[in-house]
Protein backbone atom coordinates (compact mmCIF):
# COMPACT_ATOMS: atom_id res chain seq x y z
CA UNK A 1 0.00 0.00 0.00
CA UNK A 2 1.43 3.33 -0.71
CA UNK A 3 1.62 6.00 1.99
CA UNK A 4 -1.33 8.25 1.68
CA UNK A 5 0.89 11.75 2.61
CA UNK A 6 2.89 10.91 -0.61
CA UNK A 7 -0.25 10.77 -2.96
CA UNK A 8 -0.95 14.10 -1.05
CA UNK A 9 2.06 15.31 -1.76
CA UNK A 10 1.70 14.82 -5.38
CA UNK A 11 -1.81 16.47 -5.59
CA UNK A 12 -0.24 19.43 -3.32
CA UNK A 13 2.86 19.49 -5.45
CA UNK A 14 1.28 19.46 -8.58
CA UNK A 15 -1.39 22.67 -8.18
CA UNK A 16 0.93 25.55 -8.88
CA UNK A 17 2.46 23.71 -12.28
CA UNK A 18 -0.84 22.66 -13.89
CA UNK A 19 -2.57 25.98 -12.83
CA UNK A 20 0.17 27.94 -14.61
CA UNK A 21 1.23 25.44 -17.32
CA UNK A 22 -1.92 23.86 -17.63
CA UNK A 23 -2.79 20.13 -18.27
CA UNK A 24 -1.14 18.54 -21.41
CA UNK A 25 1.93 20.60 -21.20
CA UNK A 26 2.59 19.43 -18.18
CA UNK A 27 4.61 16.01 -17.96
CA UNK A 28 4.42 13.27 -15.19
CA UNK A 29 8.09 14.09 -14.73
CA UNK A 30 7.05 17.68 -14.05
CA UNK A 31 4.51 16.33 -11.67
CA UNK A 32 7.01 14.10 -9.93
CA UNK A 33 10.27 16.73 -9.69
CA UNK A 34 7.67 19.86 -8.21
CA UNK A 35 6.68 16.87 -5.98
CA UNK A 36 10.67 15.84 -4.70
CA UNK A 37 9.39 12.08 -5.49
CA UNK A 38 11.14 9.36 -8.04
CA UNK A 39 9.19 9.55 -11.92
CA UNK A 40 8.19 5.93 -11.24
CA UNK A 41 6.31 6.39 -8.06
CA UNK A 42 3.53 8.15 -9.84
CA UNK A 43 1.97 5.45 -10.91
CA UNK A 44 1.61 3.66 -7.56
CA UNK A 45 -0.47 6.86 -6.52
CA UNK A 46 -2.43 7.10 -9.70
CA UNK A 47 -3.73 5.11 -12.48
CA UNK A 48 -3.43 8.01 -14.87
CA UNK A 49 -2.09 11.81 -14.83
CA UNK A 50 -6.43 12.30 -15.46
CA UNK A 51 -6.80 11.27 -11.83
CA UNK A 52 -4.53 13.75 -10.70
CA UNK A 53 -6.54 15.95 -12.53
CA UNK A 54 -9.75 15.21 -10.75
CA UNK A 55 -8.08 15.34 -7.84
CA UNK A 56 -6.60 18.55 -8.51
CA UNK A 57 -9.90 20.49 -9.62
CA UNK A 58 -10.99 19.38 -5.83
CA UNK A 59 -7.82 20.38 -4.20
CA UNK A 60 -8.08 24.08 -5.82
CA UNK A 61 -11.65 25.06 -5.09
CA UNK A 62 -11.06 23.89 -1.50
CA UNK A 63 -7.92 26.03 -1.77
CA UNK A 64 -9.84 29.24 -3.14
CA UNK A 65 -12.64 28.46 -1.11
CA UNK A 66 -10.39 29.25 1.51
CA UNK A 67 -8.64 31.45 0.12
CA UNK A 68 -11.17 34.34 -1.25
CA UNK A 69 -14.52 32.83 -0.59
CA UNK A 70 -14.41 34.39 3.55
CA UNK A 71 -15.41 38.01 2.84
CA UNK A 72 -19.03 36.53 0.98
CA UNK A 73 -19.63 34.96 4.40
CA UNK A 74 -19.36 38.36 6.63
CA UNK A 75 -21.71 39.17 8.52
CA UNK A 76 -20.15 42.91 9.26
CA UNK A 77 -20.69 43.63 5.28
CA UNK A 78 -24.07 43.85 3.58
CA UNK A 79 -24.81 41.13 1.15
CA UNK A 80 -23.96 43.51 -1.82
CA UNK A 81 -20.65 44.78 -0.36
CA UNK A 82 -19.70 41.30 0.46
CA UNK A 83 -20.48 40.13 -3.37
CA UNK A 84 -18.18 42.94 -4.50
CA UNK A 85 -15.54 42.52 -1.84
CA UNK A 86 -14.70 39.08 -2.69
CA UNK A 87 -14.79 40.00 -6.70
CA UNK A 88 -12.22 42.23 -5.87
CA UNK A 89 -10.17 39.63 -3.73
CA UNK A 90 -10.28 37.55 -6.78
CA UNK A 91 -9.28 40.59 -9.16
CA UNK A 92 -6.13 40.70 -6.67
CA UNK A 93 -5.59 37.37 -7.51
CA UNK A 94 -5.07 37.93 -10.54
CA UNK A 95 -2.87 40.74 -10.50
CA UNK A 96 -0.72 38.97 -8.18
CA UNK A 97 -0.49 35.96 -11.08
CA UNK A 98 0.44 38.99 -13.56
CA UNK A 99 -2.37 37.48 -15.47
CA UNK A 100 -1.01 34.31 -16.59
CA UNK A 101 -2.31 31.80 -14.58
CA UNK A 102 -6.14 32.73 -14.89
CA UNK A 103 -8.72 30.39 -12.38
CA UNK A 104 -8.01 26.58 -13.01
CA UNK A 105 -11.83 25.84 -13.26
CA UNK A 106 -11.53 28.10 -16.73
CA UNK A 107 -8.41 26.32 -18.24
CA UNK A 108 -9.25 23.03 -17.52
CA UNK A 109 -12.77 23.72 -18.54
CA UNK A 110 -11.50 25.14 -22.35
CA UNK A 111 -8.38 22.30 -22.61
CA UNK A 112 -10.00 19.28 -21.00
CA UNK A 113 -14.31 19.61 -21.48
CA UNK A 114 -13.45 17.20 -24.81
CA UNK A 115 -10.38 15.01 -23.80
CA UNK A 116 -11.45 13.94 -20.23
CA UNK A 117 -15.29 13.51 -19.10
CA UNK A 118 -13.90 12.64 -15.54
CA UNK A 119 -12.16 16.37 -15.07
CA UNK A 120 -15.18 17.55 -16.82
CA UNK A 121 -17.49 16.54 -14.68
CA UNK A 122 -15.72 17.32 -11.36
CA UNK A 123 -15.02 20.98 -13.00
CA UNK A 124 -18.38 20.96 -13.48
CA UNK A 125 -19.11 19.69 -9.74
CA UNK A 126 -16.99 22.46 -8.97
CA UNK A 127 -18.38 25.53 -10.74
CA UNK A 128 -22.24 24.28 -8.75
CA UNK A 129 -20.59 24.70 -5.75
CA UNK A 130 -19.07 27.90 -6.17
CA UNK A 131 -22.26 29.51 -7.99
CA UNK A 132 -24.40 27.88 -4.63
CA UNK A 133 -22.19 29.98 -2.41
CA UNK A 134 -22.77 33.42 -4.34
CA UNK A 135 -25.68 32.91 -5.22
CA UNK A 136 -26.73 32.76 -1.33
CA UNK A 137 -25.35 36.40 -1.06
CA UNK A 138 -27.49 37.56 -4.23
CA UNK A 139 -30.46 35.92 -2.37
CA UNK A 140 -29.72 37.70 0.98
CA UNK A 141 -28.98 40.87 -1.41
CA UNK A 142 -32.73 40.69 -2.50
CA UNK A 143 -34.05 39.98 0.64
CA UNK A 144 -32.58 43.20 1.80
CA UNK A 145 -33.76 44.82 -1.76
CA UNK A 146 -30.07 46.30 -2.60
CA UNK A 147 -30.48 43.79 -5.63
CA UNK A 148 -33.70 43.09 -7.46
CA UNK A 149 -35.38 40.18 -7.32
CA UNK A 150 -36.74 39.66 -10.98
CA UNK A 151 -34.34 36.75 -11.61
CA UNK A 152 -33.65 33.51 -9.57
CA UNK A 153 -30.69 34.28 -7.36
CA UNK A 154 -29.00 30.88 -8.35
CA UNK A 155 -29.37 31.99 -12.02
CA UNK A 156 -27.91 35.27 -11.76
CA UNK A 157 -25.01 33.09 -9.70
CA UNK A 158 -24.35 31.52 -12.52
CA UNK A 159 -24.36 33.96 -14.83
CA UNK A 160 -21.63 36.32 -13.03
CA UNK A 161 -19.46 33.47 -12.24
CA UNK A 162 -19.75 32.82 -16.03
CA UNK A 163 -18.97 36.19 -16.76
CA UNK A 164 -16.39 36.30 -14.42
CA UNK A 165 -14.51 33.44 -16.19
CA UNK A 166 -14.53 35.05 -19.45
CA UNK A 167 -12.88 38.19 -17.98
CA UNK A 168 -10.28 36.49 -16.97
CA UNK A 169 -9.56 34.54 -20.07
CA UNK A 170 -9.38 37.81 -21.81
CA UNK A 171 -7.09 39.28 -18.95
CA UNK A 172 -4.99 36.34 -20.12
CA UNK A 173 -4.94 37.33 -23.67
CA UNK A 174 -4.48 40.96 -23.36
CA UNK A 175 -1.91 40.26 -20.54
CA UNK A 176 -3.60 43.55 -18.73
CA UNK A 177 -6.51 43.72 -15.75
CA UNK A 178 -8.87 45.76 -18.23
CA UNK A 179 -11.21 43.18 -18.53
CA UNK A 180 -11.38 42.31 -15.25
CA UNK A 181 -12.17 46.19 -14.22
CA UNK A 182 -14.43 45.93 -17.29
CA UNK A 183 -16.09 43.22 -15.76
CA UNK A 184 -16.28 44.73 -12.16
CA UNK A 185 -17.51 47.99 -13.23
CA UNK A 186 -20.03 46.74 -16.40
CA UNK A 187 -21.00 43.08 -15.36
CA UNK A 188 -21.23 43.43 -11.71
CA UNK A 189 -23.33 46.16 -12.00
CA UNK A 190 -25.74 45.69 -14.96
CA UNK A 191 -26.30 42.05 -13.91
CA UNK A 192 -27.22 42.96 -9.97
CA UNK A 193 -29.41 46.00 -11.01
CA UNK B 1 11.84 27.43 -51.67
CA UNK B 2 8.85 25.65 -50.60
CA UNK B 3 5.72 26.12 -52.70
CA UNK B 4 3.40 28.53 -49.99
CA UNK B 5 0.11 26.10 -50.93
CA UNK B 6 1.66 23.22 -49.22
CA UNK B 7 1.89 26.35 -46.03
CA UNK B 8 -1.80 27.12 -46.43
CA UNK B 9 -2.57 23.41 -46.39
CA UNK B 10 -1.04 22.88 -43.05
CA UNK B 11 -2.67 25.93 -41.71
CA UNK B 12 -6.33 24.69 -42.83
CA UNK B 13 -5.57 20.92 -42.14
CA UNK B 14 -4.73 21.90 -38.36
CA UNK B 15 -7.04 24.24 -37.90
CA UNK B 16 -10.20 21.74 -36.95
CA UNK B 17 -7.68 19.50 -34.60
CA UNK B 18 -6.40 22.64 -33.16
CA UNK B 19 -10.13 23.97 -32.16
CA UNK B 20 -11.03 20.08 -31.05
CA UNK B 21 -8.05 18.45 -28.62
CA UNK B 22 -6.39 21.95 -27.90
CA UNK B 23 -2.58 23.52 -28.83
CA UNK B 24 -0.29 20.95 -26.54
CA UNK B 25 -2.28 17.85 -26.99
CA UNK B 26 -1.94 18.34 -30.72
CA UNK B 27 1.60 17.10 -32.17
CA UNK B 28 3.40 18.22 -35.25
CA UNK B 29 2.50 14.48 -36.10
CA UNK B 30 -1.19 15.25 -35.83
CA UNK B 31 -0.93 18.02 -38.14
CA UNK B 32 1.14 16.75 -40.83
CA UNK B 33 -1.18 13.46 -40.95
CA UNK B 34 -4.12 15.75 -41.05
CA UNK B 35 -2.45 17.93 -43.99
CA UNK B 36 -1.46 14.64 -45.69
CA UNK B 37 2.13 15.86 -45.77
CA UNK B 38 4.98 14.04 -44.61
CA UNK B 39 6.38 15.22 -41.00
CA UNK B 40 9.54 16.25 -42.24
CA UNK B 41 8.44 18.67 -44.26
CA UNK B 42 6.69 20.60 -41.35
CA UNK B 43 9.55 22.52 -40.10
CA UNK B 44 10.38 23.61 -43.88
CA UNK B 45 6.92 25.95 -43.54
CA UNK B 46 6.89 26.76 -39.86
CA UNK B 47 10.17 27.26 -37.58
CA UNK B 48 8.32 26.24 -34.96
CA UNK B 49 4.65 24.86 -34.37
CA UNK B 50 4.08 27.85 -32.40
CA UNK B 51 4.25 30.24 -35.64
CA UNK B 52 1.31 27.74 -36.97
CA UNK B 53 -0.31 29.05 -33.38
CA UNK B 54 -0.61 32.58 -34.48
CA UNK B 55 -1.61 31.80 -37.78
CA UNK B 56 -4.29 29.16 -37.16
CA UNK B 57 -5.52 32.27 -34.48
CA UNK B 58 -5.82 34.44 -37.77
CA UNK B 59 -7.10 31.82 -39.80
CA UNK B 60 -9.98 31.10 -37.33
CA UNK B 61 -11.25 34.89 -37.05
CA UNK B 62 -11.09 35.14 -40.81
CA UNK B 63 -13.45 32.00 -41.07
CA UNK B 64 -14.98 32.67 -38.34
CA UNK B 65 -16.33 35.96 -39.21
CA UNK B 66 -17.15 34.45 -42.46
CA UNK B 67 -19.22 32.23 -41.45
CA UNK B 68 -20.93 33.98 -38.20
CA UNK B 69 -20.66 37.98 -39.10
CA UNK B 70 -23.12 39.03 -41.80
CA UNK B 71 -26.35 39.17 -39.98
CA UNK B 72 -24.82 41.87 -37.83
CA UNK B 73 -24.41 44.03 -40.97
CA UNK B 74 -27.68 42.88 -42.20
CA UNK B 75 -29.48 46.21 -43.22
CA UNK B 76 -32.66 44.08 -43.17
CA UNK B 77 -32.82 43.73 -39.46
CA UNK B 78 -32.79 46.33 -36.73
CA UNK B 79 -29.60 46.82 -35.16
CA UNK B 80 -30.83 44.98 -31.73
CA UNK B 81 -32.29 42.05 -33.60
CA UNK B 82 -29.22 42.12 -35.87
CA UNK B 83 -26.90 41.56 -32.60
CA UNK B 84 -29.67 38.84 -31.11
CA UNK B 85 -29.19 37.40 -34.61
CA UNK B 86 -25.65 37.04 -34.70
CA UNK B 87 -25.23 35.41 -31.58
CA UNK B 88 -27.91 33.14 -31.73
CA UNK B 89 -25.85 32.02 -34.77
CA UNK B 90 -22.96 31.52 -32.82
CA UNK B 91 -24.85 29.31 -30.08
CA UNK B 92 -25.85 26.90 -32.97
CA UNK B 93 -21.78 26.67 -33.89
CA UNK B 94 -21.61 25.08 -30.40
CA UNK B 95 -24.60 23.08 -30.28
CA UNK B 96 -23.07 21.53 -33.71
CA UNK B 97 -19.64 20.87 -31.95
CA UNK B 98 -21.60 19.24 -28.91
CA UNK B 99 -20.28 22.00 -26.88
CA UNK B 100 -16.94 20.34 -26.85
CA UNK B 101 -14.83 22.39 -28.67
CA UNK B 102 -15.96 26.03 -27.91
CA UNK B 103 -14.57 29.06 -29.08
CA UNK B 104 -10.67 28.42 -30.18
CA UNK B 105 -9.91 32.38 -29.14
CA UNK B 106 -11.03 31.23 -25.66
CA UNK B 107 -9.10 28.36 -25.79
CA UNK B 108 -5.69 29.28 -26.88
CA UNK B 109 -6.48 32.64 -24.40
CA UNK B 110 -6.43 30.14 -21.53
CA UNK B 111 -4.11 27.46 -22.83
CA UNK B 112 -1.34 29.32 -24.26
CA UNK B 113 -1.54 32.80 -22.56
CA UNK B 114 1.45 32.35 -20.13
CA UNK B 115 3.28 29.86 -22.74
CA UNK B 116 3.31 32.24 -25.85
CA UNK B 117 3.57 35.95 -25.89
CA UNK B 118 3.15 35.85 -29.84
CA UNK B 119 0.30 34.14 -29.90
CA UNK B 120 -0.98 35.89 -27.03
CA UNK B 121 -0.87 38.87 -28.86
CA UNK B 122 -2.68 37.38 -32.31
CA UNK B 123 -5.19 36.70 -29.62
CA UNK B 124 -6.17 39.96 -28.37
CA UNK B 125 -5.77 41.40 -31.73
CA UNK B 126 -8.52 38.76 -32.78
CA UNK B 127 -10.59 40.10 -30.03
CA UNK B 128 -9.99 43.43 -30.88
CA UNK B 129 -11.08 43.14 -34.40
CA UNK B 130 -14.33 41.13 -33.58
CA UNK B 131 -15.59 43.47 -30.98
CA UNK B 132 -15.05 47.03 -33.00
CA UNK B 133 -17.90 44.89 -35.39
CA UNK B 134 -20.42 44.48 -32.70
CA UNK B 135 -19.50 47.27 -31.13
CA UNK B 136 -20.86 49.18 -34.53
CA UNK B 137 -23.80 47.41 -34.30
CA UNK B 138 -24.64 48.42 -30.58
CA UNK B 139 -23.72 51.81 -31.82
CA UNK B 140 -26.28 51.84 -34.49
CA UNK B 141 -28.82 50.08 -31.61
CA UNK B 142 -27.39 53.61 -29.31
CA UNK B 143 -28.73 55.85 -32.21
CA UNK B 144 -31.86 54.16 -32.66
CA UNK B 145 -32.74 54.40 -29.27
CA UNK B 146 -33.15 50.43 -28.54
CA UNK B 147 -29.87 50.12 -26.27
CA UNK B 148 -29.30 52.83 -23.68
CA UNK B 149 -26.47 54.82 -24.26
CA UNK B 150 -25.29 55.64 -21.04
CA UNK B 151 -21.88 53.03 -21.50
CA UNK B 152 -19.79 53.59 -24.64
CA UNK B 153 -20.39 50.96 -27.20
CA UNK B 154 -17.00 49.47 -26.78
CA UNK B 155 -17.20 48.51 -23.55
CA UNK B 156 -20.13 46.76 -24.04
CA UNK B 157 -19.06 44.98 -26.73
CA UNK B 158 -15.88 44.33 -24.78
CA UNK B 159 -18.11 42.86 -21.52
CA UNK B 160 -20.66 40.48 -24.40
CA UNK B 161 -17.69 39.44 -26.01
CA UNK B 162 -15.85 38.34 -22.82
CA UNK B 163 -18.95 36.88 -20.90
CA UNK B 164 -19.73 34.96 -24.14
CA UNK B 165 -16.15 33.22 -23.75
CA UNK B 166 -17.03 32.43 -20.20
CA UNK B 167 -20.42 30.79 -20.79
CA UNK B 168 -19.32 28.90 -23.76
CA UNK B 169 -16.40 28.03 -21.37
CA UNK B 170 -19.06 26.64 -18.84
CA UNK B 171 -20.96 25.00 -21.30
CA UNK B 172 -17.68 22.90 -22.09
CA UNK B 173 -18.08 21.88 -18.28
CA UNK B 174 -21.23 21.63 -18.04
CA UNK B 175 -21.48 19.25 -21.38
CA UNK B 176 -24.79 21.69 -21.98
CA UNK B 177 -26.45 24.09 -23.80
CA UNK B 178 -27.83 25.48 -20.40
CA UNK B 179 -25.18 28.16 -20.23
CA UNK B 180 -25.47 29.56 -23.80
CA UNK B 181 -29.08 30.24 -22.98
CA UNK B 182 -28.43 31.57 -19.79
CA UNK B 183 -26.01 34.03 -22.19
CA UNK B 184 -28.87 34.76 -24.48
CA UNK B 185 -31.59 35.29 -22.04
CA UNK B 186 -29.29 37.23 -18.91
CA UNK B 187 -26.22 38.42 -19.77
CA UNK B 188 -27.33 40.18 -23.41
CA UNK B 189 -30.75 41.47 -21.99
CA UNK B 190 -28.83 43.20 -18.97
CA UNK B 191 -26.01 44.53 -20.50
CA UNK B 192 -28.22 45.74 -23.85
CA UNK B 193 -31.03 47.58 -21.62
Amino acid sequence: MPKPNVRDQIINASLATLHSKGFNATSVQDITDAAGVPKGSFYNHFASKEILGVEVVKLYSEVSAQRFLQPLQDPALAPLARIEHYFRGLVQGNVEHEFLCGCLLGNFSTELAAQSPMIRDQLEQAFRDWSAVLAKAIAQAQQDGSVPATEPAAELADAIINAWQGAVARSKAAHSRAPLDLFMKTLMTKLLK
